[in-house]
């Protein structure tokens, strides 16, 4: 069984933009970012939802399936948490609280290691490496699973660009942030490399799929 | 954590048909029933794929999603096979084959009762009942987990007249039968009972998804 490498559920709005300029320890997007995960947020399978309800619908089937075979997550340092540089607060254990949402061992890219942190299920792994070097630590990690490519849009991009990356799921929100940091201009800037289909939700999000041709 | 009955993956015909006039031994369905279920043997999810390969978009969601947190399965007798009345052949288990695609307990819907036959990772088991009953014993084999009701037709609108079925996807494909068994005259008709969405794929089925309002 191939071991994929997958983005899941990455939410962007309708001008491209997935992170805002002003980033801080507030502020994990730099912006209210809550319009771009309100499609996910509506659903019966939301696994923050505290209330019984949510739909059923297209919307839900995307938000089940973000664990489904997916046995580590690698995701980008600014995604972890906001400190810059080497780690001078090893207290702080990141933006995820006790219990994060990814039930598996993360691999978080940074040029400054630290030990490995276990917060309920999940693990944190901090690593240094090329893109490949990572996605073999997480490969290995996952134990025949795949591997969820989390964010943001600085280490899918860098993935992208090392071509690393089987399947794509962006979901596109009507809304506009204007400035910040951008997956792509257009998403037929991929079109050479991947598959691309277009589902609009009764929402109001578009989920973009991709894979590779 | 609700345990839900689901239909999942059932594929009809734009007329509404799901089984022919002509169920025989050799004809399960009655009809050349490949087209209707062409949607899923294209992806990348299909259990019986043999050769790598496949889609990942919007049907390979709906195609994974079939096994997703589902611990029994309920099933009319035509679905198990096409003996009518008194079980004279005992040898003979099914058109499942040694390795069915169900991998729990499956309730088979019948007047008359038989031991349970094990097949791989699949029990068959052989009830007698009222829907609600039925539902019960299969509630109790998934252990938490949801129950899929398989089908067929007459099985299916049995368990929509007893006011059972929490969410149901259907899947339209655009192939015309002419006579048989329909689900439907029309999906409206159960937009009194249900939240109802449309999702057409690129593929050229349309997804028809349901939950209780």
């Amino acid at each position: 069984m191939t071991q994929l490498l997958r983005v899941q559920n990455f939410s962007i709005a309708s001008d491209g933009v997935a992170a805002g300029v002003d980033q801080s320890f507030e502020s994990p997007f730099g912006f209210d970012h809550r319009d771009l995960f309100a499609w996910s947020g509506a659903t019966a399978s939301w696994p923050n939802r505290t209330e019984p309800g949510g739909t059923r619908g297209l919307d839900d089937y995307f938000t089940r399936d973000f664990t489904h075979n997916i046995g580590a997550e690698i995701m980008g340092r600014n995604k972890f948490g906001f400190q810059r540089g080497p780690w001078v607060d090893h207290e702080w254990q990141g933006w995820w609280g006790d219990e994060p949402p990814f039930h598996t061992p993360v691999f978080v890219l940074t040029h400054h290691e630290r030990p490995s942190i276990t917060l309920s299920d999940t693990t944190f792994h901090f690593v240094d490496g090329s893109p490949a070097e990572v996605l073999s630590k997480a490969k290995q990690a996952a134990l025949g699973k795949d591997v969820r490519l989390g964010g943001g849009v600085t280490t899918i991009r860098e993935f992208l660009d090392a071509d690393l990356v089987d399947t794509m799921h962006i979901a596109v929100a009507p809304v506009e942030i204007g400035s910040g940091l951008k997956l792509w201009e257009s998403p037929d800037e991929l079109e050479d490399r991947f598959e691309h289909e277009v589902v609009p939700s009764p929402s109001g999000v578009a989920h973009h799929l991709f894979w590779r041709k």
